[in-house]
């Protein structure tokens, strides 16, 4: 196996074989390929693409270059949710203890945000003391006690990926299809899953914003999961405008935690109940989708779901106070209303400006080692279709100083755009995508 | 300046400006951007391409990040011939010494086999003692008083080509026309050149086997030149089948001294008379070619070629007594004749798989950094459209042990195709292409 002669392969439009792949990641991930051949084959990868059986190899390849969850001990179901990434998205801190309590073992590895995007472990260690790197042995003692896990991708689970990903976030090679199906896939068939959710962002905020390129996304990792007996279940979600309404590390936990306790903004639950009830039907936890979203509706009006997000913090060394009062979490030293500069109709409230205007106020990544401030960022009020007057409050800015105000109020009169009249915004959910088909989505 | 930016905008077909050019360049030849980097933009550059104020930055960048050569004090025009390389193509080591007794100045700067096709400093490397890694100050004193120096990318020429030249081979980023065009002219631009012939190979030996990708070569590489006032004359020559008789190192070092002597194979010749009566136009010592055609056959015929070739052999170290007796260059300690396997027309003399099997001998490389054994190579005087018998001697194999000799029969099975028919070969000189346009070539 020469690298060169795959990548020339590859290059030319033929295939590389899954013993081929098999010995490139093994020698990858050893260190014997180095990293510029690999940025080389990304990019043909990225302009060439990769067929079925290649995606399926290639995603093995990493998967067993690493150690996996082993949890087929356990009774219950095992589903995770995995997001493509947005701005306010922070679902997966409201589905993951609510499922946990409703009865699904939820072992969730997730990442932290890069670009744009924001990322569930910056989000959690907002959290004083939380910790999201515990081993794989503590992490299932933690899902048999409590159902539930949040870890990052520890050295153990498929380091090919996790060297390659870092090298194609450098490289200009993430919007692949084929390459982020493998690299989401061999993580999340790491967690020893019995089902996945997947939320697929599409709109301006998203990775891949055209609806077809998601479609895409969500058929490639179906197909994969179909070929590891582990049923996928993808649904296409909005991020044309952020999702809730707070927007910032320690400010969307907040907004989790009212979630939790019932208190939350209303796309931000359609959202979390409808990925939801697939995983509590995928983890056996119910038989209809009406079933589920019972279950889930009683499992926050009766504080069970607050209570196990309680319990999770205080399992991984965080301050498990802060659920009961969220005043606990790092608050920005400055904060100032932003108002709208005229009346109108809220026209765009633009989710990749808002994305990176919490960057420029330190409160985001555009490097693996940057160092994230958990208390910056904003809570937009205003949703595209609102009605308001000029001088009527749009949002707030959280900011350390009087600096990141004048940032925060330049990015939100760029994000925010007030006009005499608003194109419908995308509907929230539009599709629902599973192994026999896609189907548009109908809101009950 | 941010790499991955400059990645992600050639990759989505933008352009990349000439500041920006600048910039990344130097940064990448300090070492401040790394190889992956330059790897994913060289294969985005191998798809989408670049535009000609493009591969004039890059061009003009990578000359800048190294020194030059100052010949403006000659009196007398300084023209250098560059080849994209084949097989048996020994040109250069007659023209250069031949040019140069004809009152042109050669500073003729050279490369390394790699691949299937050979390189000329390897070749001269056989001759016992010789030297190609003169300073520019040497090869300029050298040049002054002999006309001619043969020398080797040093490390002050270009660093950035050489870095990103040697990137590109590991990384299946050889084949595109802009990047190969901007290689050879950053170091041709460094020579201090009047004027610049190529010679274009194309057929199925070639780098670049379609013709039309040779002239598109050959009109960039043009239009590079005339960007930097320095005229660029283009020759389209067959590399159907290898030049001359002799393909190996120090086996076409002899044949060289043969054809210096008057004693050359005819189309050797003919290639060496073509590229060098441009030679001499462009550079002053001609006025017609059929003037610079009886100057070449002079300065052969009175011997002064080949004592040019002796002082300049023995001005870089070299042993000059083997301009007379070639047999004191490296000798292989095996050979054996080669037998047509049946009567018939020889159909194909395959270049590609010649130039494979002598590095299968180990008189080749496949990486940069291998020894190369320079007595190895075939002696091929079957040439395609020869009516030949069974059991005629086609050519002679050259080898260290009798394992060579085996695979020597091998690489000959392969490569000459004996059979009932044959098509007729490409013409040996095809195309001529200057500023004003193209025109097929007709012997004289």
């Amino acid at each position: 196996m020469e690298a060169r002669t795959l990548i020339e392969r590859k290059r030319d439009g033929g295939r590389i074989a899954p013993s081929e792949w098999r010995s490139l990641m093994k020698a990858y991930a050893a260190g014997d390929v180095p990293d510029y051949q690999m940025a080389a084959l990304a990019m043909a990868i990225f302009f060439v693409g990769l067929d079925r059986d290649e995606i399926v190899a290639l995603t093995d390849a990493m998967l067993t270059s690493g150690a996996t969850l082993d949890l087929d001990h356990l009774r219950v179901g095992r589903v995770d949710k995995h997001s493509t990434g947005g701005v306010g998205d922070k679902v997966s801190l409201v589905l993951a203890p609510l499922a946990a309590a409703c009865g699904v073992a939820v072992p969730m590895m997730s990442g932290r945000g890069l670009g744009h995007t924001g990322g569930t472990l910056d989000k959690l260690e907002s959290i004083p003391g939380f910790r999201t790197d515990l081993s794989l042995a503590a992490a299932t003692t933690q899902i048999e006690s409590l159902g539930c896990a949040l870890i990052g991708q520890t050295r153990e689970i498929a380091p090919a990926d996790r060297k390659l990903y870092a090298l194609r976030d450098a490289t200009g090679t993430v919007e692949s299809i084929p390459l982020i199906a493998a690299s989401i896939m061999s993580k999340k068939l790491a967690e020893g899953l019995t089902g996945l959710v997947l939320d697929v962002k599409h709109g301006s905020g998203a990775f891949l914003p055209e609806v077809e390129r998601g479609l895409e996304l969500a058929r490639t990792m179906i197909a994969l999961g179909a070929d590891h007996g582990c049923p996928v279940v993808a649904l296409l979600t909005a991020m044309d405008r952020p999702l809730g309404r707070a927007c910032g590390n320690a400010i969307e936990v907040e907004e989790s935690i009212m979630a939790l306790r019932g208190e939350g903004p209303s796309d931000l639950m359609a959202v979390t109940y409808a990925l939801g009830a697939e995983m509590l039907l995928l983890g056996g936890a119910a038989r209809s989708r009406d079933e589920a979203r019972r279950r889930m509706e009683v499992a926050i009006s009766s504080g069970k779901a607050a209570e196990r997000f309680q319990q999770i913090i205080e399992a991984q060394g965080g301050n498990p106070a802060v659920v009961d009062d969220p005043s606990l979490l790092p608050q920005a030293a400055e904060c100032e209303l932003y108002l709208a500069p005229r009346g109108g109709v809220v026209a765009q409230v633009e989710p990749r400006a808002i994305g990176r205007g919490i960057t420029a106020l330190g409160g985001g990544r555009t490097r693996v080692d940057d160092i994230v401030d958990p208390a910056v960022g904003f809570v937009i009020t205003a949703r595209p279709g609102d009605v308001v007057r000029a001088g009527e409050p749009l949002a707030t800015i959280f900011a350390r100083d009087p600096a990141g105000i004048a940032i925060g109020r330049e990015t939100l009169a760029r994000a925010i755009v007030v006009a005499d009249d608003a194109e419908p915004p995308l509907p929230l959910i539009s599709h629902r995508v599973t192994e026999a088909g896609e189907e548009r989505w109908v809101d009950e």
